[in-house]
């Protein structure tokens, strides 16, 4: 899909203009990181990477944008004519999709010019921050659920049909299995599942006509919406006949249960299918499920095989947007990059200057052990030990003999405007997230009060921040 | 914009293809209402129609897409020639955009055959769910502050491309001014604002030369962000410095406040502006707002007179979605039209059958009394007492008798396929929605918790639905 360059705040733009007018336009850094996880969890799943770059390289102005932005009465002649033969020239480094991630990391460096890596700074952010944060909750689904079968259905309750688009893709890295939007499907290559409606079993003359004509129809996917009428009356006797008929195929029952208490349903209908000899036969459940109602569902032992999960899923619910922000951490000056910071009152809020690796150690089980910040010309030594500095107490900082590995996690994937690294499938990095998050040890996995991860930064890198925050910049 | 027929629930095309099959296509009308309001709040603003009817009424399957569900394996070709021929060629009834509307109400109603009502339900959904939250929140916003200046700034932390574009157009319709999007201000027409990054700050070599530069390439819109290294020390010195010249040129000044107390800040910054002699200077603040904290800055007396508002306002913050729903009320049988339920073992749940208009009554000066549902065949009299009816305690019911005017809520926008109402300006929508809130009574607009607007039923609509209550539908 073609992104517009106007995909912008209006302020790069007026700012591109007044850097371009000015004659400013050094060679830049900047990070994007985020300030805290989401959902009160213990890690984020990084995501949204590949429709970045596809729309980063291939941001151009049409003459009929050029054309509005002339109407706006704010841009000179000069500089509309240079937005016309705008192309993104930079060069970007990230972490993979689908890495577990922790705050005040970065996850992209983009370099460039300062228009240019200005001017990208809000579609990335739009980009990366929803599809971060929805993987992220499709994680801890799959976790509350212990691996179960996650469909996503919120396409009626996401926000406006790119906000349906995209979190379709991100669960599914984050670990669903399928969507029930059709059009995701077909744009990501995604697995598309469907039930029935409450409509389908009113618009037949009664209940067991209308799960017969599904069956016969649909009788490799014959998951039947069992609470229309009674649940445990009408509703599972009728799915109970035409399993039958199913299984005398060679065929599998599915039911459906959207409503009431679900672990008392789930376990009177796993009893009555069973008593009835359909033991293959699957209970799927939805419902305004998240992650703390799957996750009691399943510590109650209820016999659920699937789970429809919708608006929370898809839009993060009570957490609707995820704290990442792009940050300059270096400029050119005389020829040389020099690091910069962004000072606030708030200590935590003050930004890691310069341009940095991130490294990640493991122990022998590929286990993460933390996270390392180190300025990338440090080069920093693959063996012996590591100081985990404490940001504030420097005695609670703590060394790290006993790692197996230690693996840079940022890479370059465009080099002076064009994609270098190879485009994934979505099924690559899905099984990828899930193996690196069943990798974090357990404490980091808690639904709620998880354990803090371990992020620092080298030596070198805090004694650079420290001096910074002390001297004066204005 | 061309709105994918894909961009569906998977289950919608296979319940059609199921009613196809089974030569099931009666004329049926669905209602879409909501269930409760957004954030503890009094009343909704309805919003998205515009961009929906464009949608509905050009759907269209493209070949690619029917290659799509082809390779899904899931649908016989006489289904897809169908599809391929498809037009929605229904009817559709609607409250006009911009209208408080409440509870259980019917906002829209489409009728047609089942295959094409059932097509349209997700995208249905996804559009007037998101847009009638952001719209609600604007509207919130603008309350709180008092009428003050509202600019949308979400993009960045916004869900998705078009969770950001569709959120500028229902925030413009809920009351803010403008947006910082360029996109959205492209396609929607709507007024594009933008004031300074501190990465403008920081690519100059002092806080005051990047203040100056910046003044005079924008004198006209000039709003200086002054807490990039020290709010009241230089910020603020180097704003009023640049605020004299501006002065001097017949031009006003703006600072920006985008961290720190913004109650303390924004009076020692109006206390030095004045005593500068910048009267006439403003203030526009920024940072994670919404309406609760805009209310306790307004009612404590800050002096702002702008507001940038991202995160909560294009999200909705802790509530993402929109309670919106769509169901069966009616459907063919033997040449007539025939009242349908869904019975839920929540009563608050069941849906009210039949073909309905929404009636709002006014007094003298305008303001709202109370909605009622008639059916529509009740031609419900103009004149005369009506009786609210308390949905549980009869006794709990009144009479209105001293009622100016009632209107009829729902009017006819499509005709067999085709938009019938005149294409509204944006301005102009969003001009009603203020002045229709601005005549709800006070107690219906507190932030939290509000009066609750009375919806009633006709008192034959009542006994239609106890009746079907109390009936077997098995």
């Amino acid at each position: 899909m073609r992104l517009s360059p106007l995909l912008t705040d209006l302020y790069e733009l007026t700012m591109m203009q007044g850097y371009f007018l000015n004659d400013r336009n050094p060679r830049v850094v900047f990070d994007m990181f985020f300030r805290r996880q989401p959902f009160h969890g213990g890690f984020s799943l990084f995501a949204g990477l590949d429709d970045l770059l596809d729309g980063i390289t291939g941001l151009s102005f049409s003459q009929d944008e050029l054309e509005y932005l002339d109407s706006l009465k704010l841009f000179r002649r000069e500089f509309l004519e240079l937005l016309a033969d705008f192309r993104f020239q930079g060069d970007i480094y990230s972490v993979e999709e689908g890495t577990p991630v922790f705050p005040n990391e970065p996850l992209i460096r983009v370099h460039g010019g300062l228009l240019e890596t200005q001017l990208v700074e809000s579609v990335l952010l739009t980009i990366i921050n929803f599809q971060s944060l929805i993987a992220t909750k499709a994680s801890r689904i799959l976790l509350a659920s212990h691996g179960g079968n996650i469909v996503e259905f919120g396409l009626r309750r996401a926000q406006g049909v790119d906000g349906a688009l995209s979190a379709a893709r991100a669960a599914y890295i984050g670990g669903a299995s399928a969507t029930s939007n059709t059009l995701a499907g077909k744009l990501y290559g995604l697995p598309v599942r469907g039930t029935m409606a409450h409509s389908w079993v009113m618009a037949f003359d009664n209940e067991l006509e209308s799960f017969e004509r599904y069956a016969e129809l649909y009788p490799d996917m014959s998951v039947l919406l069992i609470d229309t009428y009674d649940t445990l009356g009408s509703g599972l006797a009728n799915a109970i006949r035409v399993g039958r008929i199913l299984k005398a195929k060679g065929k599998r029952l599915g039911v459906r249960l959207d409503s009431g208490d679900l672990e008392y349903l789930s376990k009177r209908v796993r009893r009555e299918l069973d008593e009835a000899g359909l033991n293959d036969a699957t209970i799927f459940v939805s419902n305004e499920l998240d992650e703390e109602i799957i996750h009691e569902l399943v510590t109650a032992g209820s016999p659920i095989d699937g789970w429809g999960v919708g608006t929370q899923l898809v839009t993060g619910g009570s957490e609707a947007a995820f704290s990442g922000v792009y940050k300059l951490v270096a400029k050119e000056e005389n020829g040389e990059m020099i690091p910069t910071i962004k000072i606030s009152n708030n200590p935590e809020k003050s930004t890691t200057p310069g341009i940095k690796q991130l490294y990640r150690y493991y122990d022998a089980q590929g286990t993460p052990l933390g996270d390392l910040l180190a300025l990338e010309e440090e080069n920093h030594p693959k063996d012996g030990p590591v100081v985990f500095h404490h940001p504030l107490y420097e005695e609670r900082s703590f060394t790290l003999r006993d790692y197996a590995e230690r693996r840079p996690l940022l890479t370059q994937v465009v080099r002076a405007g064009r994609r270098i690294s190879p485009r994934e499938q979505l099924p690559a990095v899905r099984e990828r997230a899930i193996e690196l998050v069943h990798h974090l040890d357990e404490t980091y996995k808690r639904l709620l009060n998880p354990h803090i991860y371990k992020v620092s930064l080298s030596h070198r890198l805090k004694e650079l921040k420290l001096s910074m925050l002390h001297s004066d910049h204005r």
